[in-house]
């Protein structure tokens, strides 16, 4: 294998692939990226048996040369050291050539690498997936469902299922579930999938998602999704994106969501996200985070805290709509606050079926997220 | 206690003292900031017995009022809560009113604080200094020379004295001397002190020094400092920043710094910065950050680094200017980064006098800074 190589094309290509490399690989090769050289390009690839990312760069890009390939091969390099070399070489070209016993050279200016290569026969083969059927769902929409939804994902391995975000597909409505047992968000999209494909209980990894987020551009680039078997398989232009679907059944969270409620209320969502924010600041003293809120004659709602070191934070806020009973409730404020900050709507709907029962929140111009937060039991 | 005063000044004046509150505090009195309100203004100050500062806010700013008084006094508040609760508050006037046992109502828009004060009668008392002797250095010459001796103090604990940066004043030049063992910082710089002062001996944390800096506005505004027995005092506009000085004999180093050298060379920093910067990402790997420089007969030099598990890197240097003998010399490339970083000189001098002896690094264009650095006696 030999070839020479733009210097920032070939490090945008690492940079990607490598979120996929062990930083402690229980074996070598899981921390090394393999390169696949041939006459059309350079086939970067990482994998940490849960996700694997591939980076294709093509030896042109309309007028520019990117690549000149001499001779066509391969090698598995080692990630961490590689990805931060790369950006610092002195010159504009990468010259890349394995010798005998995957002994690889790297040369750019004055700097010359030598560095130990890994076999590519012992690198891990990416899944093989039935790429008939897909969805395609534009890149700044898949990245508003995921930051709506992910936060709300367990972080506890105890229950690993409930570390992942559930998806379902059914009659072109693509739909995100996550929860942690304490709280829930959802998020739903219109996606037009071709002959009415449909899946469920499709559960991906909360952290694997916040990685993919981080490769999909945010604009209305079309990032197709495959799902097979065990897999997930997304196409991010150039790059492709796998990612194992977890084991085991998420449970259903249909029948805890309350259609009916006692109390509704309609808020300025900044401006309760920043009284909530302030009330948080006191209850953080207590670890509890117990904030709060409370329906009053004059129409106003109060959001409160205390500490017994610090002392007490009360808030009064202006209600654009209140209708039902009155109300007392406690909640954690950080859960509020984490679904609070993913509503991007001016004005949002929450309801309530007294102290005891769950809060639902929902922006009020739209009916494709909500979020649960269930209340704290608390005395007085 | 009773005034109003503008949000975005009293955040300001909160965030410069309360770099000098403890975050844990031995005491609960000193996690507080201590308001003195007085019909000329607010004085705050935070104190965590090593160093102290205090701010003061004048009643008006030119035509601007800054606050209103309506009853002097004084309260202590607890620091890291009222941080950050101040730039939260919703409107940008603050009323603040200290009612029976130190209970302090804040309020601010529709916002109501109440919170538990402390007794200011048993907050520190600052330190009295005599300041009829000072110096007066412009803002951004204290914090460059800061900057480029602060790095070489020792963060070891088991020789307090070397956590510290010494200072010495004599002959209007102001010196600056940091060391750890392993290398060494100088800086030194011409200042215009009244009637002759001098002092030696002065040593400061290192720490402290980096707070410091942080206060101190990056253009030639006026620092004035004051040097007395235990105490240094800097005033920085309306900011006062007390600092202990450290007990104890700071060790003489100038006797281990070399006048002549065997070899000598003038390179170019950045080219030489980026190349130990190359061999430094490879040299991590084995942990001792060994670095190996030679001097070949074409008259460029080579920086080279090896790691058993990863390969080798070599980096090939012009030289613009060699005298003396051939060099072949190893050292910890982290030390030689730190002060490769803080020379702002196009190009440096490298003083050797062999292997075993310690290596010397000067900016070419002025004689006010010095590096030295201990080499690694390695074989082969």
């Amino acid at each position: 294998m030999k070839l020479t190589i733009r210097k920032d094309q070939l490090n945008d290509a690492i940079q990607q692939v490598s979120k996929a490399s062990s930083s402690r690989p229980a074996i070598p090769i899981l921390g090394g990226i393999k390169f696949d050289v041939t006459h059309q390009g350079v086939t970067l690839t990482a994998s940490d048996t849960d996700i694997s990312i591939q980076s294709f760069i093509p030896v042109e890009d309309g007028d520019q040369i990117i690549a000149s390939i001499d001779k066509p091969g391969s090698v598995v390099l080692p990630a961490k050291f590689f990805v931060e070399i790369v950006k610092k070489l002195p010159s504009e070209n990468v010259e890349i050539e394995v010798k005998d016993g995957h002994q690889t050279l790297v040369r750019s200016g004055s700097t010359d690498i030598q560095m130990v290569g890994l076999d590519p026969e012992e690198f891990p083969v990416l899944p093989t997936i039935d790429q008939s059927e897909s969805i395609s769902v534009p890149g700044d929409l898949i990245k508003s469902m995921i930051r709506q939804t992910v936060f709300a994902a367990s972080t506890s391995e105890q229950t690993p299922i409930l570390t992942g975000v559930l998806w379902n597909l059914q009659e072109d409505q693509f739909k995100f579930v996550a929860t942690d047992r304490h709280r829930l968000a959802s998020r739903t999209a219109s996606v037009s999938t071709e002959s009415g494909l449909r899946f469920s209980n499709v559960v991906i990894a909360g952290k694997t998602l916040a990685e993919l987020s981080k490769l999909v551009p945010d604009d209305n680039t079309l990032v197709e999704i495959v799902v097979a078997d065990n897999q997930v398989l997304f196409k991010i232009g150039h790059v492709l994106f796998f990612s194992r679907i977890l084991d085991g059944t998420y449970p259903d969270t249909s029948k805890i969501i309350p259609q009916n409620f006692k109390t509704e209320l309609v808020l300025h969502t900044k401006k309760l996200t920043d009284a909530i924010d302030r009330a948080y600041l006191m209850s953080r003293e207590e670890k509890t985070n117990i904030v709060r809120l409370a329906t009053q004659d004059d129409g106003m709602v109060e959001i409160s805290s205390s500490s017994t070191e610090l002392g007490r934070v009360t808030e009064q806020l202006e209600v654009k709509q209140f209708t039902g009973d009155p109300l007392r409730v406690a909640f954690n404020s950080k859960y509020m606050l984490d679904a609070l900050k993913v509503i991007d709507s001016e004005y949002l709907f929450v309801g309530f079926n007294g102290p005891m029962s769950p809060i639902i929140i929902k922006p009020t111009d739209h009916p494709h997220s909500l979020h649960l937060i269930l209340p704290y039991r608390t005395t007085g």
